[in-house]
C-alpha cells in the first residue's frame, strides 16, 4: 500500500469456513475517491451506498469496507440500512481511533461542528461480495468493523486481500510506481473474482489505494478511462454481476504537485497510465481465475467500423460457449469465431476479414487458409492465447480478455446448491 | 407428407460414418415456396444461393435439396458454384424423371420454351449442414442427387429425416392437421440441429410442405411470423449459426379455395396456426436435442414495456451459462435469473419483479420469498421446467425454450477436433 492508508482484514464469522471475511482500508488523513459500479439494473445495497454517497463518482472519501460471504443483493429496505449501518459504524470506529483519524475528540458531535469535522457515515464507501437474496449477520459485521478497525496498520495486505475473497482461487494484487515531477506515486491494487462470476456470489471487487495528490473530478476520469478498457473488457461468462465495484482512494501522502485532468507535462496521463496498469493486472488475473479456466484468451479485434463495435465484436467470441470449448480442447476452430463475429451486431464482410491465432493466419478473404494444424495445436496448448480478428472495415480497436470454458464450470455452477 | 409431395433421402459418402446425408423434397406439380435465412452476418453458399433466387423470400419452386456433413459455409467463389450446381443437377434429375415431374420431354431444353416450361436450378432451393470451411465432394453429391432423384416417392419419409441429420441424437418430424373450408390442410415438416449449434456444424435446417393452396406471398407472412415465436425462440449456447434455414413448399393438391393474407372466415389464420405449430414442435425437439442437454426450460416473460424488450430479457436468461448450469444441477438459484434480467438491455425494476418457478413464487417486490426448497427441487428434476419473469412494467411478453449447460455440451464442444 502507498504512504498514508492503513488496512486490516479480520474473521467475524461470515463465511461458515472461519476464513477471513471483512476488510477495512482507511486513508490517514482526508483523502478523495473515485468509484465505478455495475451496469446491471438489479444492483446489491452497498452500490446504493457507494451511489448515493458519491453521486457524481467522485468526491470525498475516508475508507472502503468489504465484507465477503453475503452480498446483500435483493434484500430489500433493510439491506439499504445494513450498508449504512456498515459504513455508520466504521466511521464511529475509525474516529474511536486516537492515532491520525478524525480529530482528537472526534465522536463529540456537539463540539464536531467547530473543530476539524470527524469522519462521517458519508465518508465510507460499501462493498459486500457473497451470496444473493440473504441478509447480511449484522452482530458479526459489528464485532468485525471494531476488530478491523482496532488493527489497522500497514503490514496486513495479505490478510485484506484474502479476507474480500469468495470463490477465488489466487489472491490478486499490483502494485504500480511512476515518477510525477520530482516526486515518485505508489498506485497499488487488490481484487477479488473468479470471473464476472461466481457461484451466486455477487462478483468483482477491486480497491485501489494511492498517494498521489489529485483532484477528485481527475482521480474519477482518470478510473473511468482504465476501467474501460480494463475491467470492462474481461468476460467469463457474460453474466454481469449485481455488485461489481471499483473504487480508488488518493490520499495525498507522495506530495506531488495536486494532479488535475490539464496538469502539465504529461503528468495527469502518467498518473492514469499507472492507474491503468494497476487495473489491468487485476483484470488479467482475475480472468486467469475465471471458474474453471485454464487459459487466457485475449482477443484482439481491429479494423472495426468504430471502437464502439469493436468491442461489441471481441465479447461476441469472448462470450461464445462454443468458442471457448473448442479453446479448453485446443482445437483451432475458426469456423466458430467467424460465427461468433458473425452474429455481432458489430459490422462484419467475411471478405475482408482476416484472423490469426497465435499469430499464424488462418482465414482470409471469405476462406480458410492452409496452416500448420500441428504447429497451431502446439501454440493453444499454451496458458495465454491471441487471436487477432481484423475485420478490414476501418479503424476501431479493442482488446478483450476471456478464459476457456471447462468441465470444471459447470461443475462449480451445477454442483452449487441454494 | 402431405399429397402432391415425394421425398428420398439417400447416403452418398459425405459423411464418413456412411449414414445417410443428402435428400431430395419435391413438389409433384408447380409449387410456391417461401424461406427464412439466419440472421448471422457471414452465411453460406447455400443460403446466398436461396436468397438469390427468392430475392423477396418467396416465390414458385420445386423442390429442397439437403445435404449433411459438410455445410458449404466459407468456401468462397467454388462454394456458390457448388451450391447452384447441386440445384442444376437436382433440376435436371427432376426434369429426367417421367412420371409428373416437368413436361414429358423435360431435359429436351430445345423444344421446352414452347411447352409446359421445364424445371429449372432457380426453381430449387438448397442447404448444406456440416462441417464449416470445407469443399463439398461434388463427386458424391452427383452420385447422391441423381440416386436420391431415382428412389423419389412417398414412403421414404424417415431416410429423409436421417439424412439431414448431423449431431442430432433424434428424429425431429411433425404433422398438423386443419379445415380450410370443406377441404383438410395438412402441414409437415422435417427439421435437423441439435440446439442453434453443433460442433463446428452449421446447425438448424427446416424442411416444411403443406399441400394447401396458398400464395406465395402469404405462405412467407405466415412463415415469417411463425418462425419469430418457433425457431427465432429457441436457444442452446446463442451461437446463431452461419446455416439456418427453414423452408416450406405449397403444392396446392388439398384443393382449397386458393388463401392469401386476406381471406375471408379465418382462413389464412387458422393455415398460419397450423404453420406455427409445426414450426413449434420441430423448434421444441431441436431444444431438447440441445447438445448434452436434459431438460427444456421455457422461460415466458411478461410486463416488460415492449415485446422486443420481453424477447431480450427472456434470451438473456436463456442464454446465461450460470443460470444453465443452475437449470442443469437442479438448483431453483433465482439469484442469478434476477441478475441475467438486469443486465439484459429490456429495462427491469427490482420492486416489480416478480419470479416464479414451476408455478411458485420465488422473487417479489425486491427480494425472495419464502419458498419450499424441497418442492421447488423437485420440479426442476423433471424433463420441463417453466421459469416465468413478470416485469410489471407493461404488456409485452415472450416465450423463449432453452435447455441445461451439462458436462456433455462441454465434452462434445471441447473433444472435437479440426
Amino acid at each position: 500500500m502507498p504512504d498514508g492508508f492503513v488496512a486490516a482484514g479480520v474473521e467475524c464469522g461470515i463465511k461458515a469456513s472461519g476464513k477471513k471475511d471483512l476488510a477495512i482500508i482507511a486513508a490517514e488523513t482526508d483523502a478523495v475517491a473515485a468509484v465505478v459500479t455495475t451496469r446491471n439494473q438489479v444492483v446489491g445495497a452497498p452500490v446504493i451506498w457507494c451511489r448515493k454517497i458519491l453521486p457524481r463518482g467522485f468526491g470525498r472519501a475516508r475508507a472502503f469496507v468489504i465484507s465477503s460471504g453475503c452480498s446483500n443483493v435483493c434484500t430489500g429496505k433493510v439491506g439499504l440500512r445494513d450498508a449504512a449501518t456498515m459504513a455508520r459504524l466504521t466511521a464511529k470506529a475509525l474516529n474511536a481511533r486516537p492515532a491520525r483519524f478524525g480529530a482528537s475528540d472526534a465522536g463529540d458531535d456537539a463540539r464536531g461542528a467547530t473543530r476539524r469535522p470527524s469522519i462521517t457515515p458519508e465518508n465510507i464507501l460499501v462493498a459486500s461480495t457473497g451470496v444473493i437474496g440473504r441478509r447480511l449477520p449484522m452482530d458479526k459485521i459489528r464485532a468485525g468493523i471494531a476488530a478491523a478497525a482496532e488493527r489497522l496498520g500497514t503490514g496486513g495486505d495479505a490478510d485484506v486481500v484474502r479476507a474480500i475473497m469468495t470463490t477465488d482461487a489466487y489472491e490478486k494484487s499490483a502494485v504500480v510506481r511512476t515518477r510525477i515531477g520530482p516526486k515518485t506515486v505508489t498506485v497499488a491494487g487488490i481484487a477479488k473474482g473468479a470471473g464476472m462470476i461466481a457461484p451466486s456470489m455477487a462478483t468483482m471487487i477491486a480497491a485501489i489505494t494511492t498517494d498521489a495528490a489529485i483532484s477528485a473530478a481527475a482521480l474519477h476520469k482518470a478510473l473511468k478511462s482504465a476501467v474501460a478498457v480494463t475491467f470492462n473488457a474481461i468476460t467469463v461468462d457474460s453474466d454481469t454481476s449485481t455488485s461489481d465495484t471499483v473504487a480508488v482512494l488518493a490520499g495525498g501522502a507522495a506530495g506531488n504537485r495536486k494532479l488535475t485532468a490539464r496538469s502539465p507535462g504529461c503528468e495527469y496521463e502518467k498518473f492514469a497510465a499507472a492507474l491503468r496498469e494497476v487495473c489491468a493486472k487485476l483484470a488479467r488475473a482475475i480472468v486467469a481465475d475465471g471458474e474453471g479456466a485454464t487459459k487466457v484468451v485475449e482477443i484482439v479485434v481491429s479494423g472495426a467500423r468504430s471502437d464502439a463495435e469493436a468491442e461489441i465484436a471481441a465479447k461476441s467470441v469472448g462470450n461464445s460457449p462454443l468458442f471457448k470449448c473448442a479453446v479448453g480442447g485446443g482445437d483451432p476452430n475458426w469456423g466458430r469465431i467467424v460465427a461468433a463475429l458473425g452474429k455481432s451486431s458489430a459490422r462484419v464482410d467475411p471478405d475482408r476479414l482476416r484472423i490469426a491465432i497465435g499469430g499464424a493466419t488462418v482465414f482470409a478473404r471469405g476462406t480458410g487458409r492452409k496452416f500448420d494444424l500441428g504447429k497451431i495445436k502446439k501454440r493453444l496448448q499454451g496458458k495465454d492465447i491471441t487471436i487477432a480478428c481484423d475485420l478490414g472495415l476501418g479503424r476501431g480497436s479493442f482488446t478483450a480478455l476471456t478464459c476457456d470454458l471447462t468441465h470444471r464450470y459447470v461443475t462449480i455452477n451445477a454442483d452449487y446448491h441454494t
